[in-house]
């Protein structure tokens, strides 16, 4: 037991490694502001699949070989997938999985999956289980609208508050040996529900967890924002963000350095209203723009801290308010 | 990397022992062949709550309370929590946990989430990342059958090969100290899809599942059914069960001592089919017939390996097969 810091947080002594990590978008976040970052763009949202089911699946399939590719070892070297995604039972993971043929631990943390499976990869890792693991989740707006809200042959009018569910799919390799990115730290968070009953504000129903994880890791490690280059949530939006913001400053932190892989995916005159949302959200930033910039030398240390709002279309017909759940992970360039 | 043996078993040299368990189901499980294992029954299907989404989370409300209990332990002292239920975005066991307030690492294996679980939550104690964590799943008839298949009002004739989802719900606590049945070995299932598209058949689709991992596991380990006091699968049913041991036996085991959870929750009287299933299946009868009689002394070595069928409605209804997985756990008294 000399893992564990405070109530809460999770230490990695042999500090699991990036050795491969992958990005793949769709058109619309291809035209954002982080296309340099990007690896690939799929273009049309079916990519010549028929449906967006498997289309979604297609974009994990996509982004577990390019990272495979980075890593440089076969799919064969990987001994567990750690993954999951918004879609009902997880079909578009599990049909990734029909031709990956890896051990399998499915998980389903909505738009926290990437940290979720990040550290319950470190976890397998740093305890001895394996060399080599894999970590990768995804979202398609097309797959997810259907499903959470509306045919998109309905033609609704979305709020201003609402997000927009990223077309993409981001996979990370950990491994035991190897250079690169390093997971030092990790605080796996809590269910928080604040209330928040309004499916079209979800930054507002993850916010409140995001603070939660944040401010017990600071507890647990003694540190403020200032101790990191870089605090990014994903994937909170702009509301979110804002609120989260507020947030830390009643709890005494001043978190400038504060950024949101939904904020930063889009931007204003993409008309994508609050920013963006989906697992593919932070799982795309992270492993394109973070990872290649902590990689570069731009930080050394930041906290990545996944969000999730773990509501059903059943539950939200049902007047039930929407829990939130954030989980972070420390990234650490040696 | 001294805990991985061949391709696929993981090793805990440290034997994470299981100091808190409990079962509760419904009125039809209770009346079945293990009613007197079980610890509790709900009695009419919505336990006094508004939905049977909620009355699920109920369950797991009760069996986890009930499994901390029986540790001795509170709430607090426990680390992690890893379940997930078969709900869309897993809605049971979200709003258990706005509740229970543990860090959540939410998992998604259909019917297979009971061993999924105690194969993360073996890897969080022996890494040495948590002291005790708990491992939970549920299910509920008429939730399930909602989501899955017919509102239940429109009286849908069942074929003989579907099975019954158990209203129930497990609950293991494991822990790093203290006495009871221990947790050696293990195996993390791959995804294996046979091409079956029969939702009224998932036997047959998550059978060749469970051969795979089990004759992985007994490659790995040079061992055969025989050196198991017994080999219970969740929830092949009756037919997905026969055509596990046709399969085994192409693959040159005899396997008198199988068992599956499916089969052995109903009687043939009690009109279920082809047997029960849903993640409640196995969670139940794992944390009562089988615990309590490890605990008793009646067998001293067993194989416990819970099925999962990976499909969604969705899925489904576009034509594809269902992908199957098994994951399993070698459960010891010491």
């Amino acid at each position: 037991m000399t893992k564990r810091l405070g109530n809460n947080t999770l230490l990695f002594p042999s500090k699991p490694v990036i050795t491969g990590f992958y990005s793949v978008v769709g058109k619309k976040e291809w035209e954002g502001p982080l296309r340099q970052w990007f690896d690939l763009t799929v273009g049309e949202s079916h990519i010549g699949e028929t449906s967006w089911e498997k289309a979604e699946s297609k974009l994990m399939e996509l982004s577990t070989n390019g990272a495979l590719e980075m890593a440089g070892i076969s799919k064969e070297e990987i001994s567990v997938f750690f993954g999951g995604d918004l879609l009902n039972q997880c079909i578009a993971t599990n049909y990734t999985l029909r031709t990956l043929a890896t051990p399998f631990i499915g998980l389903y943390g909505a738009c926290s999956t990437m940290a979720e499976s990040l550290i319950a990869g470190a976890m397998c890792i740093d305890g001895g289980f394996a060399k080599n693991v894999l970590c990768a989740t995804s979202s398609h707006f097309c797959s997810a609208e259907r499903q959470f809200r509306f045919p998109l042959e309905y033609g609704g009018q979305r709020p201003q508050s609402s997000q927009w569910t990223v077309t993409g799919s981001g996979a990370t390799i950990l491994s035991e040996n190897g250079t690169g990115v390093r997971i030092t730290r990790a605080a796996i968070g809590k269910v928080i529900d604040a209330g928040i009953q309004d499916l079209n504000n979800m930054g507002a129903a993850m916010a409140p967890a995001a603070c939660d994880t944040l401010c017990a890791f600071f507890e647990d490690t003694n540190t403020t924002p200032w101790n990191y280059d870089l605090i990014v949530t994903g994937d909170l939006g702009n509301i979110g963000k804002d609120l989260l913001r507020e947030l830390l400053f009643q709890n005494g932190y001043a978190a400038q350095n504060l950024e949101d892989c939904g904020a930063l995916i889009f931007s204003e005159d993409q008309d994508a209203h609050a920013g963006g949302s989906g697992c593919g959200c932070s799982a795309s930033v992270l492993n394109s723009y973070l990872l290649k910039q902590l990689n570069q030398g731009k930080w050394h240390k930041i906290l990545f801290m996944a969000t999730g709002a773990l509501m059903s279309p059943t539950s939200a017909l049902q007047g039930e308010s929407i829990p939130g759940i954030a989980h972070l992970v420390q990234l650490e360039k040696e």
